[in-house]
């Protein structure tokens, strides 16, 4: 256990078991969901029983080793062919966090260098399983250095926003735009937060109150619609969201909404800031238009607690994602140090300073 | 039945009964609650059964009757005293929307008029009926008017953003936002309609997505976190929202969530009309911060859906409504035409010509 909350599990070795905390659901149940095969975990990130792009990143990389189960008798052409396709079909789950194909793409380059260097097939695989560990602990390190960096920001008695959850349980460690909540709550500073609910799956509401409330941290609810409200009545010192996807000139593409929450902070001249870890980084990406923004199915906004709550056939725009300029962000905390008003120059500075380009 | 939905019934003479189309059941059940007191009506107002700011205004005429059943009795001094204290027990019901204390200001300035005048309390009885007939029919009428001035600034094959439900279920007539929309259907024009679904209680996807859907209109149903997405991305053109009080510099309140759309019209360069009868507004208050507003039910967010989706025993802050400058509003579309840009001195015109002050 990397971090406050036990997000993703793996017991045992080469041939061990990977399970999941099965955040969908949350508060009610903390049940974890056995993974047996690949098309298990797929499943399980599209239903988002683990979501948040860092964790997304961190259970593909051990996805890859639940394919690998028995790979030992493989020969090495096949072992090869076997991670690239078990890959391939781990990135199809989701489209949108980039994480994911950067767990993915380190697990692919490590079984190449292996293989590569003549390693036996059962040695590639320990090397795999080590390989992912490193992800999981990298990014536990990576939460703990974004709350150092992030707490610069804060100081006692102040009260931030935050949208969706980009905590503890979106990451193997304590998360994006928690941790520096986190890490100056440690410190003896007092820090309050309001949680957007964050329709239509309530990962706020679900997730991000239960996992502050947990930590004895003061939080309150809200619907994503009285987040103005609040912006406006002068309670908020400032907003702090995740990000799953950050284009090269400092465009954010995050959940729904959080254009919206970007916004009205602007307007309200409260700072807008962007805990992201360099994973979430694209270089490839001029800008935010380039992002492939997920579409989800009607029935998270029609049923998506039980009971029907629209009529039936009604048509529904549902994208899970949005892109805030950067324009509006005042300043993207990265494990590298903050980018104050992201643009082009100051994006591809931090990324060669952690060797992403 | 005065507009495209039955919301408010009245059946029979001074005596006669009070329904209402149970606005908590839609879109599941269409069913009727009948109103025997003058609590069960403020009940069904608290809950939501019937809203909407001119729907509570006439419901509220009607609850006169409802309280002054077997009055005939009476002598006028008992009569007098009995409908300022129904007045003033139904006035505690709700306490932003403003139309609930024209209706009854009316009733209560009926009554005295006609008992000053001396007449009979039979007759003082039916002249209130009369009264809340007449306030039912005008706000029909009113619907109507609103409707034709608003559909000045649609033309075919436009989408509007819409928030909340200020349409035929908010009145006693085809609605405030929605009239124009019902109103260019009816002359040939194509009009689509985007409804956020309005949380915490969905008025959005249950009663105005409900309504459209019936009228054959093209509606697209969306939470209220895309609302940003939508209007970046160029598909709406134009936003129309209801009031539920507006005051005399021309800050609009209204449910919230109202505000968050007025500021992503804004930055989006996409027109922001709010069409609300005269007797939306409030001559006495000067501005916005004047308006109170309506801290509702922590339960409405944390297990509006049935289960519970947060935490037990979290803090929710849970404002009904919000102000929205009067900066943000492209025009007031009113019985007596278009209020644009509206400031104090724009809406003092419109409230003389009008004869609110």
């Amino acid at each position: 256990m990397l971090g406050p909350v036990d997000t993703i599990r793996w017991e045992g070795g080469r041939d061990g078991r990977l399970s999941l905390l099965e955040q969908t659901r949350l508060p009610a149940e903390t049940i974890y969901t056995k993974i047996g095969t690949v098309d298990e975990l797929v499943a399980a990130i599209r239903r988002l029983a683990v979501r948040g792009a860092p964790a997304i990143g961190v259970a593909a990389a051990y996805g890859v080793m639940v394919g690998l189960r028995g790979a030992e008798e493989c020969d090495p052409e096949t072992l090869r062919a076997r991670v690239r396709e078990i890959a391939g079909t781990l990135a199809k789950s989701r489209p949108t966090a980039v994480n994911l194909f950067y767990g993915l793409d380190r697990m692919v380059a490590r079984a190449e260098r292996e293989l590569a260097a003549g390693a036996s097939s059962p040695a590639t695989l320990d090397a795999l399983l080590d390989e992912a560990h490193t992800i999981a602990r990298e990014d536990a390190a990576t939460c703990d250095r974004l709350g150092e960096v992030g707490a610069e920001l804060l100081s006692s008695g102040m009260t931030v926003l935050t949208h969706c959850n980009a905590g503890a349980l979106a990451t193997a460690g304590r998360g994006t735009a928690l941790a520096p909540v986190y890490h100056a709550t440690e410190h003896g500073m007092k820090i309050a937060v309001y949680a957007d609910e964050t329709r239509p799956l309530l990962q706020g509401a679900r997730l991000t109150a239960w996992e502050l409330a947990r930590a004895d941290i003061d939080v309150t609810l809200l619907t994503d619609s009285a987040a103005g409200s609040a912006l406006a009545s002068g309670v908020i010192d400032a907003v702090f969201v995740g990000a799953d996807r950050i284009a090269r000139n400092g465009d954010v593409c995050n959940k729904i909404g959080t254009y919206s929450v970007a916004i009205l902070a602007r307007a309200n001249e409260i700072p807008f800031y962007v805990v992201a870890p360099l994973s979430t980084f694209d270089p490839e990406l001029r800008d935010g238009s380039e992002i492939p923004i997920e579409q989800r199915p009607a029935e998270e906004v029609t049923e998506g607690f039980g009971p029907r709550t629209a009529p039936d056939g009604i048509r529904v725009y549902n994208p899970a994602f949005d892109v805030t300029p950067a324009a509006l962000v005042t300043a993207i905390v990265t494990e590298q140090g903050l980018v104050r008003e992201p643009n082009l120059t100051r994006v591809e500075e931090v990324l060669r300073r952690g060797g992403r380009i």
